[in-house]
């Protein structure tokens, strides 16, 4: 088929029902949802504001980046060579493609952002490879067809088709939503119906050793309107915990396929990114069929990950090994492997289960792991990344390798990561509110402008003007006609004297059991919205079963996580002999020397004389002197390792 | 060759200059040693003590053990397979042959030890098959030759064929030196030969990705006194480091291929066991070449494993996922890879370097090791075996695969460790005691006999009855004839009040700078020393640097180490939620419910309230209560798991 003819097939099926511009998250009618996302086009974050600039960075730095390095490292060529346009090898990891996908997506939703197309040539030429290179019968994936030892669908453990295909199936909503390109959704489509058509119902009794197409799926039933999709990724979920996947030297938690889904509910295990897209996914088909035992074991692993198994920073995965979630309360602040992508991955779940349930203590783990866990793998400059997040680094730390740098890295030789970032950050801002019936919801706060069209009011603007979060000012300037609706405004938990005014009157500030301020009213004409969410510096401490970070507390301001820093504080004294006084006053002071414009936070404490040369010693007390006053200096945690290597760390022991 | 003439051109090489039987490292008359090993046969350890029971279970359980799962695993089918004598397919890693030769090895010891021979026709078997499978050149190894896609020497970082064939060279010394088989020696001199003339001076510039062969190819040379051997061991040192191996995803600090010897001694690093045998290699060859830069080196790498990066039990190697040392401090309890093979390997390095130095800290280690990181890994029944040996288990652990099992296993898929301990207990009375030109030095207290063949005073007797490690008596009666030489007796570190009579009189008891009290007299007729070694119950602190076990205390009594087991404590009482109070008084109670006849210890502690929920809290103190007051009951640690799966800590955190 010539890519006009393509063209014709795929764009009807493109045609989503309702005229809306849809994100991420395209609900459907006819879905169980509490809450309902915005139109995509709806919310603009300025580049005033924290999240705005994020964005801005993310289409100046990091999706250029991402497309050179695809690039660079074989993304594209792995394309060619299969059509004769590339003489080079195959290059990368034999889920490479899934970089170019999560790339694409990434400038799919950059240009639905902001309404430009500077790479639709790019954009052009992607799609040409993928029609040139994929099967009559629509199979796609360069690794297999471009290996003579290797057959399709035959080594599903490891071979990451159906995760692969899921990128692109995500990529092409994405692309299909925000652009007038129909090949590479066309192409998407095509892969899309060859799963379904091989592993559909009474097709192959098969799963993907990595949870992801299952998401992708319930993404393109909210596209296309097609159930086969949907359906299709119920069967997968279902299918999961029957013994499909042949045993692993990680054993079969690693694949989460120990247990069917919702017997497996109970404890969060194996590969933290797996489990976690896999979490995803069962919100998504919960959501979109309304199988309720779905959203319970969704329920329950949350409990399971955010009562005994996530990091302060809200990263995830406290293995190397095999990149996975520890024991209950294994939570080592140096060998966190703590990923991006699993940082990514529950955002997007969490998302997940703020729209089913409407709770804000979902909220409360996005915005966590988004100003620590995800922004910390980001540079300032937006071109390097950590893959791992760990909240300490010691000094005379070994970061020769890729495993755990002492720096962050331009590229990685597996980089999911780094387009994984680009993707979240250009669909950033449809994360920040949704609606429901009774009116509209503000979770995470960023300056800019929010377009809520009440069914019963019409339209209202919401302009935000906040430096949030390093300021606790948030002031909603809501324009509408006549009509009763609700703004819910989320009250973070770390907020304990939240408060509210109205045209400069105050209104309770308490929030419901939801965590949410809720306003009533008739917002007929301009209404001025001050919310206060006071966020002095405060002191954090971790459970007492958490044995790695025993005797020692963080520094919080707001949802930003601190850290010390070896290059803030007194020459000559390592970060290792430094103690904190936790009853000390701290003092917030500017930031030097880093951009940005946030606060950084003085502490008092003292240096513990040096240790002695022993390890251990027979005595009853410890091997410290009673040490001398110093003032201990913590910036936020993200901003870590941007200029230059040096010791970091989160949990500081107490004096 | 026909064996007969195999024997004939093998059997006057492996004729030693001096008649005396020798151990695992059979000293030269020409080497540097400050202190000499006693012939093999001089020391009898007694089934009524500790250690000689220990070699009791390794002769009628361990290493029967090791023949039957070498057997079922396939170590001898691989030979089988190549002549024609077995149809199945090369099973295991491929270093699967080592297990072989470390339980030949095993069984070569042990029949030294006893001087009987019931494993003969299994060791005339063994012979028949590397006889027959060896090709003419020498070249022996069952992956490479059963490979079509393998060839010989090509992919040494991964091939493990010289580490292999140092194995092989190790249990053909032991049979050489115990045996009068000469059908395994003669095919590993071949084998030797064949390494010379491949690696040696104008050979091939490689080394192996697994150090090993080194201190095989030193021992090669102290048994036949060819230099060959011993020049191509140092070749072996002095390539490494060189680049000569490719990079890999650990990096090549993993090989310890990152900087020459000399160069990388200041700190240990990559795959534990390979700095370890690599570091007893360096001593090795010291010992017999004297170059005096290769102890330094050896020294430097000693400090940095015990002054930043060991285990409290003497367990070393911090990480899983390459099996590695960690950065310095980085020592956590749950994931502490602590391979059986790295502490075995340590025992041997630590007595290389006595013998070279005569400083008695590092008995001290060898000490530490065997009575806890080495001892925890058999269990009771001497036919089960931890592989990785954590200082602490979790509630809630998932023991359900072979990386971090719950309870010993039979073997392993990896089954280097089991045969390792084999051959180690089968020689262990060989570490116990050493000579020089003063006297005799007894390092490891157990209950048995030594024969000690003064070059002024003739021969006498030492007869040693004690308990120890159990208690803290140690009487030795000795009996010679004239003249006049030195009893040297260790005083452990930990022991500050030891106290020494001899003949019922009190004599200094204050020991060296090199840690030994040293008797000198003439000791004609029979006399009786009494050596105590108080060993009440003790509190053991950490450098405050390790952050894993800040504000906790371990228990020790004498050189053992103990641990908290949940089995012992009181029902329905997490060990998570417990504390002790480091200054109250330690009980001192029999055992119950184990073998062995060892103290237990009562401590007094405290319940603290249940944790909340919550992972983390904005609260400036921890979230315990004040907790209810409980006795903890603690057990050896090498005792633990043997009654079941349950929780275990060795650090207690203090009240």
């Amino acid at each position: 088929m010539t890519s006009d003819q393509l063209n014709e097939v795929a764009a009807p099926r493109l045609a989503t029902s309702d005229q809306q511009f849809q994100g991420p998250v395209g609900a459907t009618a006819s879905g169980r949802y509490t809450l309902r996302p915005l139109p995509f086009d709806a919310v603009r974050l300025s580049g005033a504001g924290h999240l705005g600039a994020w964005q801005e960075l993310n289409r100046t730095a990091t999706i250029p980046h991402c497309i050179a390095s695809v690039e660079a490292s074989g993304g594209l060529d792995n394309f060619r060579r299969l059509i004769g346009e590339s003489d080079t090898g195959f290059k990368g990891y034999r889920f490479q493609d899934s970089d170019l996908y999560k790339t694409i997506e990434a400038v799919g939703w950059e240009s639905g952002r902001t309404g430009e197309a500077p790479w639709s040539d790019y954009l052009a030429e992607v799609g040409r490879l993928l029609d040139k290179v994929q099967e009559p019968d629509g199979y796609l994936n360069t690794w297999v067809q471009g290996n003579e030892s290797e057959s399709r669908w035959t080594r599903l453990e490891w071979s990451h088709e159906l995760y692969t295909a899921g990128h692109l199936l995500q990529a092409a909503v994405a692309i299909a939503r925000s652009t007038g390109d129909t090949i590479i959704p066309a192409a998407a489509l095509r892969v899309a119906d060859l799963i379904v058509e091989t592993f559909g119902e009474g097709g192959l009794d098969m799963v993907d050793g990595h949870p992801e197409v299952e998401t992708a799926l319930v993404e393109l039933y909210r596209l296309t309107g097609e159930k086969k999709y949907l359906d299709a990724a119920n069967r997968q979920l279902e299918l999961r915990g029957r013994g499909l996947l042949p045993e692993d030297r990680f054993g079969s938690q690693y694949f989460q396929d120990h247990l069917p889904i919702r017997e497996a509910a109970h404890e969060a295990t194996g590969h933290a990114v797996r489990q976690i897209y896999l979490a995803a996914g069962i919100v998504d088909v919960y959501l979109e069929n309304g199988d309720k035992s779905l959203l319970e074991a969704a329920e329950s692993l949350w409990h399971s990950v955010f009562g005994h198994k996530a990091y302060l920073t809200g990263a995830l995965g406290s293995r190397h090994r095999d990149e996975a979630f520890g024991d209950p309360y294994e939570l080592p602040s140096d060998r966190a492997y703590a990923e991006t992508c699993a940082s990514i991955a529950s955002f997007h779940w969490n998302w997940r289960l703020l729209l089913a349930t409407g709770n804000g203590k979902y909220a409360e783990e996005m915005e966590r792991a988004l100003y620590n866990a995800i922004a910390v793998s980001t540079s300032e400059a937006g071109t390097s990344f950590f893959y791992s997040n760990p909240l300490q680094l010691r000094t005379g730390h070994d970061g020769s390798t890729e495993d755990a740098p002492s720096e962050r890295l331009p590229w990685y030789a597996c980089a999911c990561c780094p387009p994984n970032l680009a993707r979240l950050v250009a669909s950033l801002h449809s994360y920040v509110a949704s609606q429901d019936a009774e009116g509209v919801q503000l979770h995470l706060y960023g300056d800019g402008e929010l377009r809520f069209d009440s069914s019963s009011a019409g339209i209202a603007t919401l302009r935000t003007e906040t430096r949030y979060p390093w300021d606790e000012q948030v002031n909603v300037s809501v324009e509408a006609g006549p009509g009763e609706w609700t703004l819910a405004l989320r009250i973070p938990a770390w907020c304990q004297d939240a408060s509210v005014l109205v045209d400069g009157a105050a209104v309770s500030a308490r929030p419901d059991a939801s965590g949410y301020v809720r306003i009533r009213r008739n917002w007929e004409g301009t209404t001025t919205v001050s919310l206060q969410l006071p966020m002095p510096a405060r002191i954090v401490s971790a459970n007492p079963r958490i044995d790695a970070v025993r005797g020692a507390v963080a520094l919080a301001k707001g949802p930003v996580i601190y850290c010390l820093e070896q290059h803030d504080q007194e020459p000559g004294v390592l970060l290792e002999d430094l103690r904190i006084d936790p009853a000390g006053e701290i003092r917030e002071v500017p930031a030097e020397g880093l951009s940005g414009g946030f606060t950084m936070l003085k502490a008092p404490g003292k240096r513990v004389a040096p240790a002695t040369a022993a390890l251990y010693a027979d005595a009853p007390t410890p091997l410290e002197g009673e040490g001398r006053p110093v003032e201990l200096t913590a910036i936020p945690y993200f901003r870590w390792a941007n200029r230059g290597e040096g010791a970091m760390r989160v949990w500081i022991p107490t004096a």
